[in-house]
């Protein structure tokens, strides 16, 4: 009795990690959500799959409904795999059922994946960390929970570099919030469908990245480690080809 | 002609991508640091293997020799691979190697991998992120290039989570900074070499985490975050079978 916590990657399903197959592979059961990429799941080959994911804007299941299907499945199974995308553990919720799972007595094990927020743009050849232009890097949820009361989430991160993860709905707003403590002109990158075939990769900067057409799921990168991605252009990439400017 | 840029992951070697297996099994060459885990150097059948790694303190080659390397071995070959320890760009130096090897026209490819400033929380069940305690979190190195005027980080980071790789040499001044911010009551965690099997997890506060005999390479955790794993003890996992109190 064992369920798998389980990051899938950015997306690619070539970026999933050896491990990740392996329990895949051995599983009776696979619990998944909305993923990035559903090849990933024809490794489970003698898994029953479960879809307990959410549309956009409603929860398909809640949390709660999840956790009670986790703790279901892993009572009855050998092995019961979570699966993901990105990484369990960053803005995945993965906290939240590994409790459930041990409040229940269900062994956890976890397997990191490569989180979006950093897989993306490693992808297209834009480094978070540069010596001399960025030594931090903050890696934030643009969609706060809108039942709280008060808003958590401040801006005032003092990294050098900024990646805001589900960031499309509130672009404007939380850009004006960090446009408080950063230059206007600060370059900014959004990475649509990061590591997909369809992927898309628009570049300005904090003044102007609301006013452009970006589509969810897209990830938002903001400091001067975006100057070094324009310089290397034309790279051999696919991902660079969809580039276009602002 | 490429070379590619390859995240080798946390030190696990299941932690590697699928891509980075099947790089590495086409590569001519393969120019490496001093790897987590020279296992994955098994994957690169017909490659030759070109050493490059950094003894503790002083720089074995230079990153200007390693640049120079990279650029000889591209033009000389088909596949070239570069494998760094965990993703190239965060504090990998992978955009310097890219931007050397983007001067002389040579393609870059990258290849993303699991960094050990989340693969090893993760692993071991720390969640960086978790609903109501932490919306926010910044990775930083704590080993800024000594020959620098000014320091450049200020640690008044405001993240819930703040994750230091290389942060055991400045440990007591660095966390000496951090409460000028933070509760000295903050948790910390300290995960030494994370994901392998020598693996040990500390846990401790900002105020008495210094005192303890942590060995490099360790990862630092703070925040309210490690509560969370100190509370899913004890779980199956070898990792947590390590883990001991400050």
């Amino acid at each position: 009795m064992v369920v798998y916590l389980v990051g899938a990657g950015p997306g690619d399903p070539d970026l999933i990690t050896l491990k990740a197959v392996k329990v895949l592979k051995n599983a009776d059961v696979v619990i998944y959500d909305r993923l990035a990429n559903p090849e990933i799941l024809e490794y489970a080959e003698k898994a029953k799959l479960i879809y307990v994911g959410k549309k956009a804007g409603e929860h398909y299941k809640t949390q709660d409904e999840i956790n009670q299907i986790l703790i279901d499945q892993g009572k009855k199974h050998e092995e019961v795999v979570r699966l993901k995308g990105g990484d369990p553990f960053v803005f995945g919720r993965g906290g939240e059922e590994m409790l459930a799972l041990h409040q229940e007595g269900i062994p956890v094990e976890m397997v990191p994946g490569v989180t979006s927020a950093i897989g993306a743009p490693t992808s297209v050849g834009l480094p978070l960390t540069h010596r001399g232009v960025a030594t931090s890097l903050t890696i934030v949820t643009g969609h706060e929970d809108p039942t709280k009361k008060e808003r958590q989430v401040k801006w005032d991160f003092k990294a050098d570099t900024l990646v805001i993860l589900m960031g499309v709905g509130r672009l404007e707003e939380n850009v004006k919030e960090i446009m408080k403590n950063r230059d206007p002109k600060t370059p900014v990158c959004v990475i649509e469908n990061g590591t997909l075939a369809d992927q898309r990769v628009i570049t300005g900067t904090l003044e102007d990245v609301s006013k452009k057409d970006i589509k969810s799921p897209a990830l938002i990168i903001v400091g001067h480690v975006v100057d070094i991605f324009k310089e290397i252009k034309p790279m051999k990439t696919q991902e660079v080809l969809n580039h276009e400017r602002l």
